[in-house]
């Protein structure tokens, strides 16, 4: 493609190349926006930075799916979204190395180093299938997401043409703003302004867009330009502040091959000695190792750090060979050295008017050795992304949801902020006032906290508070022993953990958390239990979905809006099964809601044509509750003949309604929002799913008597059609 | 490439282009071979044929791995083999549907057609990673196994020009023949000579080759070339015969888009009607399902089969709306159609001077209902292929070697036989005496069959009988209480059952099975139990391989002599790790054998360190056993404090050696071959590396006193140097 400029017009400016901006870019190219990505810097990562994927950020990325291009004989298949495994994180882990475990080596009264202590890097309590941190270079991560990118914009009908990589590169934000409503219609639409610049041409543009994503790092300029600091007034002042401290530990990092008689070289190693510092090493892809090296002297018996421009490459090697004692330790080729000083800061807002956002390093700066920064970034622009899809699609009260995005996700960036200051000082040597333990490092406070924090360094600890998607008790909707039966362990504000069913249609084992892939859907999991007891519920359900004044009829986008490029297309649920034709015809595709339905008794012993509409008619997402779980390792006992089936059941006792605590006689409704997080729970009956249509209706708009008319998209000043997605 | 001319000489011929020919050429090309595959089709195949991957089968493609040449950071990796990940079996799963599950269906006394049993498709009991058949097109393995050859070919260091592809297409075999030994020095090394002419300019070329492999299909010419065999006095005469017969029942096959009311049509079904017959359905890649359509019509009362020259594709989309009544069957776009006939036969011989052999098609034919056709005929080839490998390279008695192969694989063969004749002919309705069946199929007996002959359709069924390779009771080098310890379930001739342990030096949870990618070497498994007990047998057992009287320093190849391409370099094995220089020293590399140790106390209590040579010098290839198991329930109960470990250990119960049935007080090695079939078990006491040692001594040649000398590389009369791997 030659040489693409910016377009006048799109949905949403991201600004910035890094994973946050990425994965931002990514999540609405597949709902099917039209983006302008910029970024200062002329190339995607090629060395250093961060490194670590955690088993969270793992799911997400297995739930996002690829989609795929290839020509399939006879042409498209009708009914199958071009959508299949988790083509982007088996990607990234074909190509990174796992760390399982992780090694603890401190001075001892006998030994000058020693291992002390090992953890599981994601131990046994934590349910996730990708039990361990993922390692590969950042700059590999970038282009599987630009690869992905790409293949899901030529997926598009029609988009304004960027350049071959998908970001506008180098280009600078030179300003940004939200501008009031005059009676020009494009300021009701699309009311933020941006003026970006080539960074070598120095051309500049003014471009108009619904939202702004500013993804631009620690020194953000959009945090600035919404902020108000003027340039040399500091750049954390202003109507957001970066509010927390530096501490004056430098740290070198660097990626290297080395030659070692150190044992655990491809373990993951918290490294203390006794008066030289501190290191961490982390295995790498491509036998390489990330050395993080405190980088200090003793002088005269007292520790000092060094001053963070003398801190060289050859000091950082120096320092780890001498951390290293008495294991040789030599260095080969090195492939990145960078110095960091470690401080903890945190944006006092991430918008300022739910129209620019701000996420990732733009809102909170850490030390890179919890191996939390690239992941919470990734997640923080995840996590807004389906809401903004709701609101541009005109099913969502922005004024509610977006709220939520800040709500949630500084929440979580605060929990990671406590826990890296202690966790990162303690590393160092230093106590939690800052001043310098009297003995180093105290070794078993220290990996204690390590082990604590577990949960939350895998990225399953994120959990989100009450409010008005997460139906937690304390909630205005949330009617006791209705909403969070007793007993059940699926909890609102947290994601659903792993379940894996046989999937009716085609016996295939599946996993239940990956069978609809990010499509901005919520996933409405109904576990049906034992049909003998629950039938009749089911049909009521059933009928209720169905009537006009159920959720799913209130909150619809315009005709022809949908929810995903990923969709399937509404042919797929009418044109199969179902044995009366009126009832189908009732049931109108809307694809920002989706069915599963999990049945306890075991399937050799219904069909899925006995479900009541609408279940039946979701027939690739009707699931048996029959495979072995090593949590639930008393399911394996049962074994049971089925009767008339000619065969022995190997196993038949429901697993995973066992695992979630969802009663078998009764069933349960589980709202699942379309970042995997489980919204709300309840039982399966009348009460229950009435108040699925309180919580619903408390954020979205009804369709009959809210929504907004579909507008004629926006002129495009350069000649190219602008596609809007309403 | 501009178009390549074949050389005069070349270590293998391979004639054929099927699945059979890319196994035998993949894994020659690993073993470093200079090959010429040619095929009469000028393309792969681009529709229809063989679909159905069965677990032993992807269990074999992920051992072949994949090779990786993308530039690493740096420049090559010391010590690192350039193969990671089940790259060519992945490459598949990612492309193909899965069937876990087979309906049945038949008339009822109530209904026409009703499922009248399930089962799955590789039941609980099979002890396998991939429990389920992969469905996709036989073009999408063709080109997976052709892409991964190429990137093995670009690393082998010299090799006679090849077409783009690997294959010389369309050249037919005109003649192949052994000469015997003359004065002409290449006449003992490269005894086999082939005609081979261009499919359309008729140019032939003579080339001379040490072997020659027929994998041209049940009509091959290789056959009936060293089969002595006129054209014109039936195929099937000669000095190899096809024994068995043909039936009069004429099927059509065809790969089409379906739309119907039928619940199981993503399921693998074996449907019979009352009277018109019966259809296995199979779920395919890219919305297809494969038709398989028994062709006959009624006829007063008496069943006809149709004419094979009458049965079109019409007369078979017919005869299936027909067998599916009372469901709806609408056909959409028909990507292939065919027609066979079924029958059952096999070779008499596979070689007739173990210089030219026969494989696949070319030895057994038969229905391809039963899915086992491809996979047998790739096995085929992969397990003759190691043989040649070690002949080659001047390390294998070829007398005794090489005859195993027909006596392996001919046992196989026989055994599909058995079960295809019988499976097939009831599934068209006839009995054991090929008389139509009274009432039509006798469902009980069918779908008992079908069950009980899993094991064997799964591929993990292929058991070798005792011999050289596999030291079962009865085998001349075979001692009782040495061999074979009481309770072991690793049986010789069959295939090493998988295990999930935990790698030390990175701790990470790997499959044991999957370790070592097919590398020609033969895998010595140490389970070395508890070390408090069997330390001192383990200092024994290194001093003896070290020894030179040891099988691991008396089976040597030629200095220079890789066993593959994928060796790991020697430098990995002599520079890390081991407290003792010396003895480090002596351990000289020898790639036909690799070390595997398993040991059962939990791998925080010990250090690798603390093992005896060699076994801590393949640092990467020792493992902890503490996985858990769901076939080893048992283990998940024990849990216990690490002394001075200072964490809780999850799993201490030694899972796999449980599960193999080994005495983790006394330990044992068992001897895997280059294919995975285990070789031997014995005791991990002297007597049983003794044992180990007539074991090789029986098959191997002795270094010191029989390898043959290096000969000079043959003169390329193309004036391309032609690379001799000896």
């Amino acid at each position: 493609m030659a040489q693409s400029r910016p377009q006048k017009i799109y949905d949403v400016v991201v600004v910035g190349g890094g994973p946050a901006g990425l994965m931002a870019a990514l999540c609405l190219t597949t709902y099917g926006f039209n983006i302008l990505h910029i970024d200062e810097r002329p190339h995607p990562t090629t060395a250093g930075r961060a490194d670590g994927i955690q088993p969270r950020t793992l799911e997400v990325l297995r739930n996002i799916g690829a989609v795929s291009t290839s020509p399939v004989p006879g042409g498209a298949i009708p009914g199958q979204p071009p959508i299949g495994g988790g083509g982007l994180a088996k990607k990234m882990i074909n190509q990174g190395v796992r760390v399982y475990e992780v090694a603890f080596w401190d001075p001892t009264p006998t030994q000058k180093l020693a291992r002390t202590s090992r953890a599981p890097s994601c131990p046994e309590f934590i349910d996730v299938v990708d039990n361990y941190t993922l390692l590969l270079h950042q700059g590999l991560i970038e282009h599987a997401f630009l690869d992905e990118i790409e293949t899901r914009r030529s997926v598009l009908p029609d988009t304004a043409p960027t350049p071959s990589d998908g970001v506008f590169r180098p280009y600078n934000l030179r300003d940004c703003r939200t501008l009031s409503p005059t009676s020009d219609p494009l300021s009701k639409t699309h009311p933020v302004e941006a003026i970006i610049e080539h960074g070598d041409t120095k051309a500049t543009y003014t471009v108009r867009s619904r939202y702004l994503l500013g993804c631009d790092g620690a020194k953000s300029h959009v945090r600035r330009c919404i902020a108000g600091g003027e340039v040399g007034d500091g750049e954390w002042q202003g109507k957001i502040t970066m509010q927390g401290s530096a501490t004056d530990i430098i740290w070198g990092v660097m990626d290297a091959r080395v030659k070692t008689n150190f044992p655990d070289i491809k373990y993951k190693c918290l490294i203390h000695s006794r008066t030289e510092g501190s290191i961490m090493i982390i295995p790498r892809e491509a036998g390489l190792v990330r050395f993080y090296v405190q980088l200090q002297t003793t002088n005269d018996g007292k520790v000092v750090s060094i001053a963070r421009d003398k801190a060289t490459q050859d000091i950082c090697i120096a320092r780890a060979k001498k951390i290293f004692e008495p294991f040789d330790l030599e260095f080969g080729y090195i492939d990145w050295f960078s110095v960091y000083q470690i401080g903890q800061r945190i944006a006092s807002q991430y918008t300022l008017d739910h129209r620019i956002f701000l996420g990732g390093d733009a809102t909170h700066t850490h030390s890179p050795q919890a191996g939390q920064g690239m992941n919470i970034s990734m997640l923080d622009m995840y996590s807004l992304a389906w809401k903004l899809n709701l609101v541009m699609k005109g099913l969502a009260r922005p004024e509610i949801l977006l709220p939520t995005y800040e709500q949630e996700r500084r929440g979580v960036a605060q929990e990671l902020l406590k826990f890296d200051g202690a966790y990162s000082r303690m590393f160092s040597g230093r106590g939690p006032d800052a001043t310098q333990l009297p003995n180093g490092v105290d070794p078993d406070a220290f990996i204690r906290m390590f082990k604590q924090n577990a949960f939350f360094t895998s990225g399953c600890g994120a959990v989100y508070g009450g409010n008005v998607l997460n139906a937690l008790p304390g909630e205005a909707i949330v009617q006791e022993n209705v909403f969070n039966p007793i007993g059940c362990k699926l909890i609102p504000g947290q994601r659903m953990t792993p379940g894996k069913v046989v999937r009716i249609v085609d016996a295939n084992q599946v996993r239940l958390q990956q069978e609809i892939k990010m499509n901005g859907a919520f996933r409405i999991h109904v576990f049906a239990g034992n049909l003998e007891q629950t039938r009749p519920a089911l049909e009521k359900f059933g009928a209720f979905i169905n009537s006009p004044r159920s959720f799913f009829n209130r909150h619809r986008a315009a005709p022809g809006i949908q929810a995903s490029i990923i969709d399937a297309p509404a042919a797929l649920i009418d044109n199969v099964g179902g044995r009366d034709g009126k009832q189908q015809r009732r049931h109108v595709f809307n694809p920002f809601f989706t069915f599963l339905t999990i049945v306890a008794t075991h399937w050799y012993q219904w069909e899925i044509d006995d479900l009541p509409s609408p279940l039946r008619l979701y027939r690739a997402q009707v699931y048996g509750d029959a495979v072995f779980d090593k949590r639930v390792p008393e399911s394996l006992q049962v074994a049971q003949t089925a009767p008339g089936a000619n065969t022995t059941l190997a196993t038949a006792a429901a697993p995973l309604h066992k695992k979630y605590g969802l009663d078998a006689n009764k069933g349960a409704i589980v709202v699942v929002r379309p970042d995997g997080y489980v919204g709300a729970v309840v039982e399966l009956c009348e009460q229950g799913w009435e108040g699925l249509n309180g919580y619903f209706g408390a954020f979205l708009k009804d369709a009959e008597r809210e929504r907004a008319p579909v507008r004629a998209p926006p002129p495009s000043d350069y000649g190219v059609p602008v596609r809007a997605v309403l």
